[in-house]
């Protein structure tokens, strides 16, 4: 067992906006993230993978075709976007990067589940100051507390 | 003489048109950066100044001052805002990095020309792949080709 | 169950100092480290809180509080800071990388505590070639040798 | 327990190429790493080990020492080399990033072994978008599907 | 006038070898960069156009197409390759980056002169500490020594 | 003419301080930078050498030895050290980034003066978001304003 670790980056434009809530309710809670206007951000996203080596090629996963998969379920209908409005798989959803990470877990975990290999874990960057790390719906339940 | 640089960020949403073309040429010259619907950067921002050192402070300029400066005349109108639709010096200009930077000069020249240092130079990164360094309008004429 | 991380800065002054030992003793293991007129450091903290997305807002925690959090609870004490003198949480600990991540956990520990999500983990980069990664008194006892 | 990380670094040639394959079998599968003259890269390692603080030093390892292992146990055959031909513990592997880290972490294990700590991770970035990421050969089987 | 700069990637091996010393004079000279079996790097190019802004585009040169051109002219010969062995530009050149960034100029130079604006410098990174930065042939004689 | 750099870095301990200025003004003037108990940096310093590429080596200079000239001028008197206290060159300067980069100039400047190439810039940053570049006492006057 290893994991092989692919990035890729879309720039996207956003906003934080709670639909069941006024406008003063959505700036109080976002602040400058709620502006109606949208902002923007480079994303970046590192996808895992985990699994055995393949001896015939060396490889976990071929990287060409990871970096394809990644380009055709994620970056083409992300980048250039607009979260809110263009992105099908994010409708209905509020557009946090916390929600586009589990998205994103959607949009590739079946293509990447193989006898030999699967999704292992996604790290969202919406600045290079803040991020997101998914490791799936079956992560669960915090450890006990110390 | 000596430089000094100071890095700032803000994340805002553009888009780039041309008002006077219809969409499909918009389209055609700009790609996906025409989205309708936005997309967006974590802009990078570089600003340097040169100057004489101060002999009291050994400072070209007071970093926490400068700091300052960028942040009231750049940072505050920019972050988290649509650079197309909210940004008052923006206005009528097309929302490119090129464009952004000079207007960019254009908030910060005055405050920083002083007697012993003045505004040098900017570097605008729109992604970590692409930038635009600007020295002026007084940067002029291509040195003559070899 | 997902992760959010964030980010800080702090610069400080340190030695690496053993009170029991001599001078030479000292020196001897801690080399230049143990400089008696210090030597200093841009520390990279970052702060890693796991748990469940609150449906209202999209976060699990709003990275305007756990920013705020860390600039009370850890940049504020130690940013600028003598850590062997002028830090009431390091006064009678080696300051070493890994002592300083332990007693930042302790510093976020109880109010990054919630019903829906906790402090998870602690990286902290002395340089960047150099880090520290902290989990909790609870993440104990080595995984059995293959 | 805590995890203390130092990076390293290395350049050297490889390419990838199965010997039971003939050339076009190798060029199909390995595109342009198959080149027949090579191709290379900057190596990026980071070499984590976990275990429990020394009281005396504050320290899980001797940052000094750890380098020195690194140094002489894989950075002095890497660095420079040309992975399949020049490197001992390559002889007869392909020269994945995959086969290069397992192989890294058996130059290492039996050092970094001790009653109070023991090697934990290995990172490996070929480049600054690839990737792996091994935990040793005692960490197995994949967590089950969610 | 205005600077406008895209960043590229190509990962190539060389070693440093001048044909017209033995190996023993190539080794004391170029130490372990004159392995007779190669080795690489991940290299980083900056290319810079200046020029004027485009009113029509608020660009200065379409950075797609600057993008197709380093792609086309420089990306596509030396990406994969061996410097010394497959590039046809570099046959009968060390292989020094100096030597390449020059022969980057050249595979650039009339492709990025236009009435409006023209190539400006490279920059060309081996490794994270080492780059040459060339500003053409027209860039001459040292400035006056202090 | 062609323009060589190389990195390194150094830790160290420093604090702003005018020594005919008291306490109350020290700390208004430079705030926390004044900390009588000093705070420090993980400094990064870019050599830039200017020069002819010598025919037989394809290098302007061999990266090796201006390795050692950086480490033995800049790197040993500085790393580790408390700038104000221990830098036989920094003594009656006051420990600033723009004073420190002026003296490291001073310390290289010689030794890189040569026939085909010599010192052109140094830039030397304090944390990631300062920096200050110095182009030698030579580098003179402000251009005009536009």
């Amino acid at each position: 067992m290893i994991l092989v670790t692919r990035k890729a980056h879309f720039n996207a434009a956003h906003k934080l906006w709670n639909p069941q809530w006024d406008q003063a309710r959505n700036e109080e809670v976002f602040g400058k993230c709620a502006n109606k206007h949208w902002h923007g951000h480079n994303f970046e996203l590192w996808v895992t993978v985990a699994g055995e080596v393949d001896p015939d090629t060396g490889f976990v996963v071929d990287l060409k075709w990871l970096k394809k998969i990644i380009e055709d379920r994620v970056i083409e209908p992300l980048d250039h976007s607009n979260i809110n409005l263009d992105v099908p798989f994010m409708q209905g959803r509020m557009a946090s990067t916390e929600n586009l990470a589990m998205a994103i877990w959607d949009q590739l975990w079946e293509t990447l589940q193989h006898p030999r290999y699967r999704l292992y874990s996604l790290q969202l960057f919406e600045t290079p100051n803040n991020s997101v790390t998914y490791y799936g719906p079956g992560f669960g339940g915090l450890p006990p507390a110390p």
